[in-house]
């Protein structure tokens, strides 16, 4: 039994401490709004997750102190683009060595970072791992059988995260490739735009299966040009990650896509799904991973004209259809 | 311009050679029953298609020496099980290097052979390619942007089907891995079967996603085993088919599982569904070469134990679910 501080009260959050409650474990759930701390816990459900009951056992707070001192592992659960600012407030708290877990994805716009890398800096005698996978909060929190990846450069550490997750219900593999994982989270979700864009089109499951696949097929590239490996990305934090966010009327991303696709400007779809649509700054931050790797990520340049260019989106899939007939690896 | 039969009034075939059609060719479709192929010469409609209206040009015969002889390319395009039957027929009237395409998955159960070994095994002589990926039928006959992969041991062979087949809405890539398109397509059926059983159990699409990518991944270690490659188990005709396959219900696989799922006896499942599902004679031809090879192939294992052993279906996830801890990729 370790005692674990999970960082973020959201669906993900949530979920997460409940999963690792399931688990024996002692754990405090930390939001940076102190009226929610509250509300969970007088009402001891969870807002974000339906009003889902909570553990008997889990705490709360608001007190980044309470979460960051004397705890065997911290889950980063917040959106990623407040990663950097949460590790930051909790630096001064943590002891050397500290096992930090991050579950959020994202490349920082303006470094070109990901979540590990940005905790990393932030707090850098801290261990940093990362989990991720097919999983809708919803469903782990309903416990419904899952899997997802732990990563760590170092594999002792990786097996650590596993441990600490791992139940009859979320099976939990163990992998190296840090980065790998990270750009396979980040981009999936410009693909999901793409993948929207064609629903949106009125477009049939054979166009969709094709932008999932040759879109994980461009990450790949890349990924293998910033020292991943190939693996990951056909694997559960790659292509299976990528094929739950195509599938759910959940994913923000896909929604958005498939106003786009509808034809809707940009701006007024962002603004009828209501909340962050990641995939839109991911689009820009990985077309610049991929400019500075020199790697062709055609999928991810029509999406980012189609964004930021005013590209009909038709026309966007007319330009990926008539590409050159090629080989479908072209080093085999 | 070519001279093309496709042997099989299908719906796959039907819609390949409406596709072959708009590409100009000149299409013969064969079927072998003379009172079909009398129909779609009278309504020129398909009713393997909803109805759909055929293309002007295209042309209809019962008559194989009409359909074997002088063409350009003929397409294997009935169900699997009858693919050695048709090339028997067809091999009097094709002339030495008689290009041939096969379009139908499935692995002989006796011989455990692939569809083109089967065919090259009837007609020595002949040039034999496959044509495979996320493709219903019914979207390519409505002309909804598809990819494919034409499969050839020679790789100008694979560009010549290319050609023959790709337009502004069926994008065709090359390969030479014609083992890796192959075994992906036979075994796809078992997945889905397993992915169709998962939501039968009512679970979410997690659950899902983890067969699917997993199921990829013992695929893609059988098949480098018979010396496939790798990555086409992560491309168009694997995980791209697998994907199209698992999220719709025109699958017969998939309701065949849903159904298993729910509790129904396999006898009764497969009764219910009304027509041949493949994936249950693949599940008995996919662990019969995996245990040839000596390679472990867990799902497509317990799929077998539902079908042939009454193990229950729930008892099967939990099975997968709990087994040891392991890496992603154990060789990472």
């Amino acid at each position: 039994m370790a005692k674990i501080s999970v960082l973020g009260s959201g669906a993900w959050g949530t979920a997460l401490a409940m999963l690792l409650s399931d688990n024996g474990h002692e754990v405090l759930l930390w939001s940076p709004f102190a009226e929610h701390t509250e509300e969970l816990r007088r009402t001891r459900k969870s807002s974000a997750l339906g009003g889902l009951e909570l553990p008997a056992g889990m705490q709360f707070t608001s007190d980044m102190k309470k979460a960051g001192e004397r705890q065997d592992a911290i889950v980063l659960a917040t959106a990623s683009v407040y990663t950097r600012g949460v590790a930051r407030e909790l630096r001064p708290y943590v002891k050397t060595g500290q096992l930090l877990v991050c579950v959020a994805k994202g490349i920082e716009e303006k470094s070109l970072l990901f979540q590990t890398d940005e905790v990393q800096e932030e707090i850098p005698d801290a261990v940093v791992a990362c989990l991720s996978g097919p999983s809708h909060a919803e469903e782990v929190a309903r416990r419904l059988p899952t899997t997802c990846v732990a990563g760590a450069a170092d594999s002792a550490v990786a097996e650590q995260v596993q441990e600490l997750f791992m139940n009859r219900v979320f099976r939990v593999y163990t992998s190296t490739d840090v980065k790998g994982i990270e750009l396979g989270g980040a981009v999936k979700n410009v693909i999901a735009l793409a993948a929207g864009i064609a629903d949106g089109l009125g477009y049939g499951d054979n166009t969709k299966a094709a932008l999932i696949t040759r879109g994980i097929a461009e990450t790949a590239r890349l990924g293998v040009k910033i020292g991943a490996h190939w693996e990951t990305f056909a694997g559960l934090t790659g292509i299976g990650d990528l094929i739950v966010t195509c599938a759910s009327m959940h994913s923000r991303n896909r929604r958005a896509g498939i106003l786009i696709g509808r034809g809707k400007p940009v701006e007024e779809a962002m603004r009828e799904v209501g909340q962050v649509v990641e995939g839109v700054y991911s689009a820009k931050a990985a077309l610049a991973l991929a400019e500075r790797e020199q790697v062709e990520m055609p999928i991810v340049d029509v999406v980012n004209r189609v964004l930021f260019s005013e590209l009909p989106a038709a026309e966007a899939v007319r330009m990926l259809m008539e590409r050159d007939p090629i080989a479908e690896w072209n080093y085999l």
